[in-house]
């Protein structure tokens, strides 16, 4: 009778405990997998030890909430970036308007190719033409025009191979990281070399990470008063931040102005992202998603029989850089059980 | 006896709603000042139903979380800025630091002049003058050493009438503005004419700020590696942002791409601020602090017999925008019953 009352003290004691680690999210990260769309491997293993090292009171590399910042380059590792940017191809799309708006266009060099539909000669214009192409349809509107112009074209244009929505086009092992991340205490920026100005338009519904935790390159903008007297913001040629290679750890320092305890990329465009994040001290988490799955997604980069790609550039000595100082390669092939959330 | 058992229930029901209302945060703000340091009027009034038209659901005016963005100016908004902007004063103590680093700045204006100690001759300086003491003090080190310098000063520096620490000369009224928007959910920025990198050292521990809430003047970086291959970024002297008047709106674009709800200021230079504030649908609102308590603080602006100054410039025509457009301006003389936490 004794035994048994102790028993049942002791049965009692343990649940209050269940209850309160359940209640304090700890139990629970352990017990359901926060990355389901991840095959059991090194990466995934990675993640989840930085998190649970980083985020368990007690740990020697607790990190107080506070300073939990998380970055992710956008193109080629949260989202497709093969065979050309979504930008690029929003850049192009948005001549017919622009032309129609400013009709002298029609008959100007790069605006006349863009319009002739001819593809081969659209893809060996020049460096110079492409940026008049972006400085014709990224700026000299208002902010608020372009945000316009910008979701009106999210919601009809679709990438050309999976015939979806271009925000469709997301990696879901990456969406699972940045709710991971977040429901760990991390705010997860974006610190892309696109427009900060485009990505934020969208960056919400598709990533759940609003406009004020997106870096990008950025333009400046002019404050001024329509003929109503109503201030407005109009975008400017000027670049404020290139927001690429060391761009990107400058960057984070104007944008956030905290060093990120983990980053996320895939190119030569975020070395300096990673080495920056890296070099901070604690535990710190550096990834590459390398895109080795033909089949599923698209192959180029530095692993074996892979061709070298001018878009998301990943150079033999940048994946030396990684296997060297400990940073994860994330195989696409390997490490994702599935890439999009559409498929089945 | 029914009527007994009646009313025990009838207090029941009330306790446990009571305690839902507290515990869901409504009764506690409706029941407890969350402006204790300002009295009774229309500053106070306004603030109150600014929060409660833009936060109580089903209300016309109702504003989603993630919309509410509430900034304010710092010097003379949030904390003195006479006779002399603080991060002046950092800059000309850091003199003597910089010519001992580099002896043979001692012989060269406007160093010598710093160094002489002379007060006039000081105040006499031009323009020119004070860019090349702050491109000395501000520019040149790396983002970790500049933040330990400046943290350092505030350990050490007082303010001259006051004797204390800069870090105390912060209003209590407009603290308790901040702690109330953000327990309303509010997202609060410091959008500042002064240094980001400077008010980042000490937001946090002072206004509750994060550094990634902090806009400010702010200068590019330049990434680099020092002697042992670790990265580090070095603070350069080429101007980025100045976070004054029509930079101010453009800043907040640039950092938070979102327009504010509230805005908070002072001077001439907030005027776009709080111009594209209120330019946005809903209740907006947009506030002004006159100084015009010589006896507790200082006195300088429009109201009848206040003097100009140069330092926080608040013109009449400024003055009569926000009576015109419906903008508060905050009475320090009338509208706060103390000044400063350390007042008994």
């Amino acid at each position: 009778m004794k035994l048994c009352r102790r028993y049942r003290r002791l049965l009692l004691v343990t649940m209050v405990a269940v209850m309160a680690s359940l209640a304090s999210g700890e139990v629970v990260l352990a017990q359901s997998d926060p990355l389901p769309s991840w095959n059991d491997g090194p990466a995934k293993q990675a993640i989840i030890a930085f998190v649970r090292a980083t985020t368990t009171k007690g740990s020697p590399k607790f990190v107080t909430p506070a300073e939990r910042i998380a970055t992710f380059d956008q193109d080629g590792t949260l989202w497709v970036e093969h065979p050309i940017y979504a930008q690029v191809v929003y850049c192009l799309d948005r001549v017919p308007a622009v032309v129609k708006a400013k009709p002298e266009l029609a008959k100007v060099e790069p605006f006349q190719t863009v319009l002739s539909g001819n593809r081969q000669a659209i893809a060996k214009l020049s460096m110079k033409d492409l940026e008049k192409i972006l400085a014709a349809t990224l700026t000299g509107m208002s902010v608020e025009q372009f945000q316009s112009d910008v979701k009106q074209w999210l919601d009809t244009a679709k990438n050309a191979r999976w015939k979806r929505p271009y925000t469709d086009m997301t990696y879901q092992p990456m969406q699972e990281v940045l709710r991971y991340l977040r429901a760990s205490g991390y705010k997860t920026y974006i610190v892309t070399g696109g427009g900060q100005d485009f990505v934020r338009v969208y960056s919400g519904a598709t990533y759940g990470i609003p406009p004020e935790q997106v870096v990008g390159t950025a333009g400046g903008t002019k404050f001024g008063y329509d003929r109503n007297g109503r201030p407005f913001l109009t975008k400017e040629p000027r670049l404020l931040l290139n927001d690429d290679k060391a761009g990107k750890p400058e960057g984070i320092h104007l944008m956030i102005g905290r060093r990120p305890y983990a980053a996320f990329g895939n190119s030569d465009g975020d070395r300096q992202m990673l080495e920056y994040t890296k070099a901070g001290a604690g535990d710190r988490l550096a990834m590459l998603v390398l895109h080795d799955d033909a089949k599923r997604e698209y192959a180029y980069g530095p692993a074996d029989g892979l061709p070298d790609s001018k878009i998301g550039t990943f150079t033999k000595a940048l994946y030396d850089e990684a296997k060297k100082d400990g940073w994860i390669v994330i195989s696409m092939k390997n490490d994702w059980k599935r890439i999009f959330a559409f498929e089945p």
